[in-house]
């Protein structure tokens, strides 16, 4: 049975509804974005003036040199990240973890700061998984096979290091830990087997002795070469965002970190010509390291020689 | 004269269009804010599921560390931030700049490098407007003396230290410079005059020689009160949100950070009551500090007495 129902009410509705889909939808969407748009804009503007106002007197002055300050893009908050030192050979070590997984790393120890770094990892409840050199040092012996016997550790260094390890890296592996990798960049000259470690996400590099702060490696002993230096650092190095941190395995005058930008601005080796940094890295007349006679034994074996007694 | 016009168009017209404007512009809104509410649900939804599977088979242990593993706050992009030591007195130095302006301090430099310090400015196209110091010192010479001959720059002290400055500065006065500003926490103890700077922006502070990493100044010479420096510390350092990060004026570890987090619960003096903390600070039997007798009489000028010749 058909109901007896009234279309003309049904029709009317339909006029009145109709246009109103039609039309005030997109209307009412279109306002609501320029309203949007338009607070955006304001707000940008205000910020504008609020940076002009800051600046003073000096407003125009400051201005030109603004473009030149390097902004580093700010680390994610599961990185956590510990530079430390030894005050004897000037070696920088790096503990490196993610909070996520609890997993760190250490770059770079050593062996007199086996227990202070193992501390350290214990004391921010994270858990030690690789203990990475950057190359076979011959300034101090490596911390690595201590901090294996400690935690439990790998220990990881470049294949072409000649040295033994747990993992042997190669150019284009990567150093997982939790959420975070480094990529291994192979940057020879120092020594064959020089690596530098790079992550992309946090825009950080640690390049060992190729590349230091307004300076680089020594060239003049176990495998050291010049040109080959010069091409890693502008090869590999260089050609990474110029507002990377370049985090070094030394420093000899309290600094600490540089960036890309920097370096190719005001390293005073690196900035010159092929030629002249060939010539500037034979005339350094460095001394002999004074730990080299027993650093090179024990780092071949990766630290795992004379362990010193708990 | 009154224009002849068919109003009945102008009627017909008003019916259709205004339970178009009472009713279809709020509903189309409201239906705009439930996509939008609805797909930043799915976005979270997301990212919780993303996070639980990176965590992989160990996920139940792992929360458990997860909850105490301390995340820092970013900082910010404009942020300049640069740590730097002097390896004779084991004091850090901290510059502290912002992109924005281009301006930048320095914090508690050492005679010694004021000019490494200062080439470090203009490194970094930085220009610099205050040379601060967090207290007194007794074991080196203040840079700002030196550093105000360079560049140009405001000494800064705390009126309390009792010391000639520039500026002399109380508790809840701010350092300001570009879009950056710190706190001054007065934190008396090891000095009257010792203060902290606390950047709430940042989520930074530094606190002299009143909290030191898994240590603290002494209280045994200079208006030295382990009292006064237990308050200091607890109620002045000890309140800032957990993942502060504390930059000190000295480590003798080669440690260069910590965190509130870490200091409350590791800190071997300061965990403990006061009656604990004055007796272990009575027991120290510390050396007499060696520049001492030379750093007083300069710094008590702020440094502007005995600048090296250039």
């Amino acid at each position: 049975m058909i109901p007896d129902t009234d279309y003309s009410t049904t029709v009317k509705a339909y006029k009145i509804w109709m246009p109103m889909i039609t039309y005030c939808f997109p209307i009412s969407i279109t306002l609501h974005r320029i309203r949007r748009h338009r607070s955006i804009m304001l707000i940008q503007s205000l910020k504008v003036i609020r940076r002009v106002l800051s600046r003073g007197p000096n407003s125009i002055q400051l201005r030109n040199t603004m473009s030149t300050v390097t902004r580093f893009q700010p680390c994610t908050q599961n990185f956590i990240f510990r530079q430390l030192f030894d005050a004897t050979s000037s070696t920088y070590t790096y503990l490196l973890g993610d909070a996520d997984s609890a997993e760190c790393i250490l770059i770079d120890p050593v062996v007199e700061h086996a227990k202070r770094d193992f501390q350290l990892t214990k004391d921010l409840n994270l858990k030690l998984v690789y203990a990475v050199n950057t190359h076979m040092h011959a300034d101090h012996i490596t911390g690595t096979g201590y901090l294996k016997k400690l935690s439990g550790c790998k220990s990881v260094i470049s294949r072409q290091s000649g040295a033994q390890a747990d993992v042997l890296i190669e150019e284009n592996d990567f150093i997982t830990f939790g959420n975070q990798r480094l990529k291994v960049l192979s940057t020879p000259g120092h020594t064959n087997g020089c690596c530098s470690y790079y992550s992309e996400q946090q825009g950080i590099a640690f390049t060992g002795d190729a590349l230091l702060i307004r300076g680089c490696g020594r060239t003049d002993f176990q495998e050291g070469n010049s040109e080959t230096l010069y091409r890693s650092v502008h090869d590999k190095i260089f050609t990474l965002p110029d507002n990377t941190r370049l985090y070094p395995a030394h420093d000899y005058k309290g600094l600490m970190v540089t960036s890309v930008d920097e370096e190719k601005r005001l390293n005073p080796r690196l900035t010159k010509t092929m030629e002249e940094f060939v010539k500037i890295m034979d005339n350094l007349n460095l001394a002999y390291p004074a730990q080299i006679d027993k650093a090179l034994p024990a780092n071949k074996v990766c630290g795992l020689y004379d362990i010193p007694p708990e």
